[in-house]
């Protein structure tokens, strides 16, 4: 199934949210089904759903159930602001949200539910394509690497930018997947990305699942074994691209790339161009939001902390441009080390 | 009471090792008396004893256990060897298992545990004087640093090096108590230390023992609190330090030094000189330990990643001495970016 998909409704209304609920991963495959505001708003801040991808689709599906549930415009609209602040760093929720909001008062929730399914289906294209440009670009590099192994490529991951944060396939994963199908790839390394251990839950669960041989680590350990040679390229997604190129992303995504360009392995950021934010002129303008001590001093229900100890919990970070080898987006390959940005126009623009 | 200490037997015996059980803090303070050699390694193997210095001890202590169970020589020095291979990366405990053995070898079971307790008063002694050495080191350093707040000293720190690591007082994390006593300390911030979580347990439980302000975050989330600046000095411990200056310690040290290099923070290892392995050219001639899947997997009782998920495990890494400002020893302070290295004569030698 989808990650995140619209269930079109009977006679009373056009339909409902329907997604996996990822904080249950991988124990229980759990399908929450979402009517209501309140319901989506908070699935997005538990994390049922997240990654940028999945997070503007859900935005946009969110105004179309704002628009269902409340008569008053006015109304909707405040509700549409509650779904758009409910992760304030992923661009991509405020940026699906304005979008079926313009349609929506265009068109009514006919049209808000169009642009909603659109965007869902751009997400799916666009993973494909960022995919094959990403998979192409990687083989490419490692053609110069000597120390790349004739068994095939390795790379490394952190989060998950698989298929369960986009709609059908993924982002970074995506391209993983591809050189995975392609024959390509010797090894998946996922970083399991504390606090929420969204590499070890979601991303080994997905690479498991396609059959791709991978393995786990903790954080703190990819400085080392991208030092000891043999990975060909770090694939990273993004939360949000300031027009300059710096990147945000889930926490440790800086430190992997401090650390891939110590090594001198490729750094490469896989997103779609929504994610691109042309109003953010550099990363220092992106807003880093802290979720607080609970996930760090502790993991699900276990405190591994002293009580009370005081925590602080950065949920992104940036990356500078200056350290991405390249960017992949679904229309084209941006390399910041040429001088090359985000903000300049696209072949399709 | 002493992170390990010897207790004097009765008429039956010189005695037995009592040590707190690490493994069960913060959440209770357990006492483990060891009057085996099996049970000695237990201990080791599953860290309830553990840090260099803390492991120099117990390997001491250790071998007069094994003269005390074991009365054939070729048996006891069979236990001998049995506790130096419990765990194979750090110098020190098979450094205390010689010393003893050397002892025993001379005068018996006596002069072994004149040897041992000899070995844990100097330890007192050693990290007393690295806390000094270390604390003007890094006050020093940060008198030249523009943006060193005047409200005092902020240092980041990895792994457990406090007095649980040793007997009564720190290596790292006793330069961070010096400060702290000298009323120099602004902030201690602590990295969890995945997989095993010893900063989030062990040196957060001592930093609030003596009322020092600190700060937990995961280790993924240094380098960006790093780049942001405001940080005086990273400050770790040492395993093994090769001829050369290369530095084992726990995993994720490395990565550390990688991004304090890139954030121009003064990286500083505190070690005594035990730790210096002079048989040991570079880091690269040092044995890194894998403790398999297991650690990593999961997170404590909780498994996090499905079942049967393949992990790489190494406990430690290796940091080049060419990212290090400072080692700190009882004795010296030796800089490797001003050609200096820890095989050259030491003001005692």
């Amino acid at each position: 199934m989808r990650t995140i998909d619209w269930i079109p409704g009977e006679e009373a209304g056009p339909g409902h949210i329907r997604m996996i609920d990822q904080t249950r991963l991988p124990g229980d495959t759990v399908v929450l089904d979402i009517h209501t505001v309140d319901d989506l708003v908070d699935a997005i801040a538990r994390l049922s759903v997240r990654g940028a991808p999945a997070l503007g689709v859900a935005g946009a599906m969110g105004v179309v159930i704002a628009a269902q549930q409340f008569d008053e415009p006015a109304r909707a609209e405040q509700a549409a602001a509650q779904i758009r602040a409910a992760r304030p760093t992923a661009v991509n929720l405020s940026v699906g949200v304005d979008r079926a909001l313009a349609a929506w008062r265009t068109g009514g929730v006919p049209t808000a539910l169009e642009a909603a399914l659109d965007l869902r289906d751009e997400d799916i294209a666009a993973c494909r394509a960022m995919a094959a440009l990403g998979a192409d670009l990687v083989r490419s590099l490692a053609a110069r690497n000597p120390h790349s192994r004739a068994a095939g490529l390795t790379t490394m991951t952190i989060c998950n930018t698989g298929a369960l944060a986009a709609v059908e396939h993924g982002t970074a994963l995506g391209v993983i997947e591809k050189l995975y199908q392609d024959g390509d790839l010797a090894l998946a390394i996922a970083c399991e990305t504390r606090p929420l251990l969204q590499g070890a839950r979601l991303t080994t669960w997905e690479l498991a699942a396609m059959g791709a041989p991978h393995q786990l680590i903790v954080d703190s350990a990819a400085a080392m074994i991208l030092a000891g040679g043999g990975v060909d390229a770090v694939l990273v997604g993004a939360d949000r691209i300031a027009a300059n190129g710096d990147t945000a992303n889930k926490i440790g995504t800086f430190a992997l790339a401090v650390a891939a360009r110590y090594a001198g392995v490729p750094f490469i950021v896989v997103a779609p161009e929504s994610t691109v934010d042309r109003a953010t002129a550099t990363g220092s303008d992106i807003e880093i939001e802290d979720r607080g001590a609970g996930e760090v001093v502790g993991f699900g229900t276990i405190t591994t902390a002293p009580a009370g100890t005081p925590a602080r919990n950065p949920a992104f970070d940036v990356t500078p441009a200056a350290l991405i080898t390249a960017l992949v987006t679904e229309r084209r390959v941006i390399r910041p080390l040429d001088g090359d940005r985000p903000d300049k126009a696209t072949p399709h623009d």
